[in-house]
């Protein structure tokens, strides 16, 4: 892999090769890395979650990381995002993990660019390494994808985290629901517009956050209304089944996607979530590192 | 010590264990950790100073910074502090400083948060490490506290750097006097609202910054009109006793608090502070990583 | 060399040793540094470029870059430069490489102040790091600067790439020609406003970034009047002479300063003045760190 830009380009062999490196890392095997890699956050959007993550996974591999601050950068003075990326790659780096309002950016970036990607995020496009991590924590507690039943919930059609998991875990074998209000189905013309008889039957409830900044059609609802309606109350998690697991990408809009008392619930993996993906970036990032020899 | 949250909280054993050891460290003995901690800064207010010391103190003790910025973190899009920290804590930090704008934001931290919480300065409230490196600038002159005379100038009531200074010192056995204005006095109803007949008797006369942005009470003197009432002019300095030292907080409004041509005369152990600052931190954030084990 | 302020005080044989050292980390040489040091960059002007460039150098050279957000910085609270650089000194710094929008800036810091300070750019004033790692670029292309017929094309007045750039070259032996509106030659009285007859004689051409933000006397010009008076297009690339090279400090806009097709054409050097930055900036700080025992 020399980048890795959108989760259809990763085989399903790439998949679990990297899930299996984020389980080593996970139980303590050092990094394979041997000499000294410069790496760079490019976050254009602010999202500390995942460039925290990033960060510290970039450090426990080996690599050093240099700081770039894009809200001082020079495309604000109207640099393309070409010349940003080749102008570090001449500066010495050799991957770069980029996060961007723009759909499919990296376009830009395939041709004449030596510096290896890593999309940490596009628009409403993809945001593959949360998919990668949110595979590892399904994989982690169920041992497998064939099967399960996934059900998504909240606004598909302007997630990045619904785009990237659903054909993923469709690819893997699992069998992926959607629940969303109708007017956020997007071009998910199977999504159900009420969740409660998938409640019984799904093993992963995989909420979606509610992202007020992003789409002036949440307007319509109030949080109450959204959170009567869609969110993750406490009666409804009595009727998940045994066994199943809630996730949510984080961070949470608390009584709002999820009843507050629920968030570190035994069904939970929503912190456990944030702790696997450190693991899986590290496996990302030392897989595309690894590759550049 | 798990937290440093406020002074209060560190017994008179703790603080001297901690000069002792920031004394160690300007000796120039090593660190005593020995394996590897993640330290987070989670500054939601600006400080360069207290910032960068801290960020120089953990290098030095060998731990690894991770970078945060606050200033574009997923609080603005209404994350709760709590799940803000507990999100660090999941990516592997061992340690966050944390300097917030609400009195005592620290407490909705103590249940579920597993990482130590540095407290570097919360609203009006405390400011514990700042509290250490005043007492460490004052030990190392003096070699002890009791029976000092320390004077304390100017804004008291809205002071993290009076209350916890004032507090902590009282109970090592120091004589504390407040010279303020009588609008500023706030609690501290033993304030006097002359300080020169202290010059003649105070081991430490102890300026407090002017902070334009806090106050709007502030509005009703002129620089000028504060310089000549209780700031520090060249005609009071000279009344000082001998040995007596001039502290400041930093940073300085030149003029204002302070003579700008007395910040660096012999007395002034303001820049000493700033030394001091980063040993004392070395000390704290040791000693905290330390008792992780 | 304590600090590198302005390119006039780099004497000759300064500049050829730093030459010298920047192509031995080009080749692979290690580091001379043996101790720790600690560095910040101090941007209060925004500049990815340069910025990372040095960031990356200080990191290449084993020292420990201590991050400072000046966006957040005291200065904010009214505090001076020279607190504010003497403040960092305190804590530890051994150097600090500011960029600041005040010509001069550093003349406030040159008494009283330890720490080294390497300037990375003052107002309209200077940009010594940049002239070396121009000069640089001129040098591993000819070996020699007696004699080079060197063309500098923009806004002269306001450019500090020209103004060090013009007095190094001239000072090493090159001829220097300027080219630009009549309104921006500001100083630069033999300035031509009408380049052509030069590109057939130049040995480097090196254009000047259009600064939009900077001066508003700018309007005059609409961006393809501009292009089409003063700009490099694909026609003046052909009239230009074999072996002469293109150089820009970038940003660069294109279709203004130079045809987009032309950015990284078999002449131009531009991302390889980004990729010899770093290595003059090693050579650089190393130069003033080890100048410190």
């Amino acid at each position: 892999m020399k980048n890795l830009l959108s989760i259809e380009e990763v085989s399903n062999e790439e998949i679990y090769a990297i899930l299996k490196r984020a389980a080593a890392f996970e139980a303590g095997e050092p990094t394979q890395l041997e000499q000294d890699y410069l790496v760079a956050n490019l976050f254009f959007e602010p999202s500390t979650r995942t460039k925290t993550s990033f960060e510290t996974a970039e450090r426990k591999v080996g690599a050093t990381v240099i700081p770039f601050e894009a809200g001082f950068s020079s495309t604000l003075k109207g640099e393309t995002l070409y010349d940003t990326v080749k102008t570090l790659e001449m500066i010495g780096m050799d991957a770069v993990v980029i996060r961007h309002k723009d759909d499919a950016y990296y376009k830009e970036l395939l041709e004449g660019i030596n510096v290896s990607v890593i999309n940490a995020g596009d628009g409403a496009g993809q945001h593959p390494s949360q998919c990668l991590l949110d595979l590892f924590t399904i994989f982690k507690e169920f041992g497998k994808f064939e099967g399960l039943n996934v059900t998504i919930v909240g606004d598909v059609s302007h997630s990045r985290v619904a785009k990237s998991n659903a054909s993923a875990l469709q690819r893997l074998g699992a069998n992926v629901h959607f629940v969303c209000p109708k007017e956020w189905q997007g071009d998910y013309s199977e999504a159900r517009h009420d969740w409660d008889e998938l409640l019984h039957t799904s093993d992963v409830v995989m909420l979606l956050r509610v992202q007020h900044e992003r789409d002036a059609a949440y307007d319509g609802f109030t949080t109450e209304g959204y959170h009567a309606q869609f969110g993750l109350t406490k009666e409804r998690e009595q009727q998940m089944k045994d066994g199943a697991i809630i996730m949510h990408p984080a961070p949470v809009n608390r009584g709002v996607e999820i009843d507050s008392d629920l968030v570190e619930c035994d069904r939970s993996r929503i912190f456990e979530q944030v702790r696997n993906g450190v693991f899986v970036r590290m496996a990302i990032v030392e897989t595309i590192l690894k590759g550049r020899n």
